[in-house]
């Protein structure tokens, strides 16, 4: 029987300290709750591996800026719950604001240039701030693995990199990006866009195949790639970055290769989307 | 017999791992050479509350700024070895530079508050630097107890707010500033000081023991004994901040109670001195 546990952390800690000294391994998957089948995901794969699953469900203030959407972000508590369960979570935990930031608490997480290309631009206070929570919610539930989607393909990398920089003893998995029958890559802000705006959200997916088609037949220069892809984005959705970079350090590749990346952001009516694929798939 | 390793950090782990599966705790104090009997009585702490007790020695140059002493600042191996393990050091690791900030490692802590005041005002790199090693060496080494000196008072106040807010599973002991018969704080800088520069060097000790004295005879305005302190500071001696302080959060203090300390620091012909103390010892 899954458990669902709200606040209290201490209880969390014995449960889990519990779990251990039965030698269970502990598998875990932080959300801002709004689950969909790309959380599921990373919870099947965390169940596959063999762990007790544990799944933390809080909207974090510190990676948002004072003029996004922290207070209408999708929050659904029972709904959380039943995805979660379904795909096999046995502890989903909320923690308040107080049980992660204390009006005393003051340390941050800097994850230095990896933190600062991409989303990093536009959203200064995004990745020491999902470094901190995430930092912090490793020292307490101290998993043996932990699961991040591709979607969110920055922050899995700065994620790795911290937790090779501070020497942490966890695994961080990366999981492949879930989309939607249409391509459109699963997001807990796709609830926010308007059925109308649908079909401009296909941009990102849209691009993404061209660039790999592009790179199938042969193409190889980045600028010219993004002149032509830019040169076909449609008005009414706003370009943040279009950029082909290493999947390492995220730094720009002028010449693409296999490896290289494309990563795209964007706003549609003050609406979040980010996406980015392999350029071979 | 005591253990000297250099480098090697997957090797340190397996000796501490071994050691935790026997049963021991383990105890540790940080330090950048030039062991004195400060450091000793650190490390006789810990093997007063029973640690297997790690001793680190590493000039952490994420700590020094671009015009600071990082090169010349003191360094002799076979010496702190012999302090370490007259004091009752067990294991003396020497990690080089590459073992604790590989070329690819970017991720930093920032401190906050608390390291913006003080030492942190004019060395704006110090704390999120120190606090950065510390954080490595506590996942590597994974201490019960952790002891740090009085001395750097500052530091033991971030180092135990950078505990709490991160959950770290270690106990962060703070231990008495130890002082030559003359009273100087020992610090390894002291050997850096001219011999006639040491009764300068003694301002600090002479200024807290003033204002200890003024604090029993009643004193209560921080601003009135400030200005008289400053008053009877000496030339050749370059005031850097001499402040009341809370010792928590180390905010100002404009009345003075029994808990309140004074700060000060100061630069010597290039040479950095601190010292602190309660206003009632």
């Amino acid at each position: 029987m899954a458990i669902r546990l709200h606040s209290h952390t201490a209880e969390l800690r014995r449960m889990l300290r519990e779990q251990r000294d039965q030698g269970e391994t502990i598998g875990f998957v932080a959300t801002m709750g709004g689950l969909h089948a790309g959380h599921q995901s990373l919870i099947e794969a965390s169940r596959g591996d063999g762990n007790f699953t544990v799944v933390s469900v809080f909207v974090n203030p510190a990676q948002f800026g004072p003029n996004e959407d922290f207070d209408s972000y999708p929050r659904d508590h029972d709904s959380d719950f039943e995805l979660a369960v379904e795909a096999g979570g046995d502890l989903i935990w909320y923690p308040e604001v107080e049980d992660l930031y204390p009006e005393e608490a003051q340390t941050m997480v800097q994850p230095g240039p990896l933190g600062q290309r991409l989303c990093g631009l536009s959203r200064p206070q995004f990745f020491p701030g999902i470094c901190t929570v995430v930092l912090k919610l490793f020292n307490l539930i101290q998993p043996h693995q932990a699961y991040f989607g591709a979607k969110d393909f920055q922050q899995l990398a700065i994620i790795q990199r911290m937790a090779a920089d501070f020497y942490l003893d966890v695994d961080v998995v990366g999981c492949p990006i879930v989309r939607e029958d249409d391509g459109l890559a699963m997001s807990s802000r796709n609830l926010k866009l308007e059925p109308e705006d649908r079909d401009l959200a296909l941009t990102l997916y849209r691009t993404i195949t061209r660039a790999q088609t592009a790179f199938a037949e042969g193409e190889r220069d980045a600028a010219k790639l993004r002149e032509a892809l830019v040169a076909e984005w449609p008005e009414g959705l706003e370009l943040d970055y279009l950029d082909f970079r290493d999947p390492e350090f995220l730094e720009d590749c002028a010449h693409l290769t296999e490896d290289t990346r494309i990563f795209l952001g964007a706003w549609l009516n003050g609406v979040r989307l980010i996406d980015n694929a392999r350029l071979t798939p």
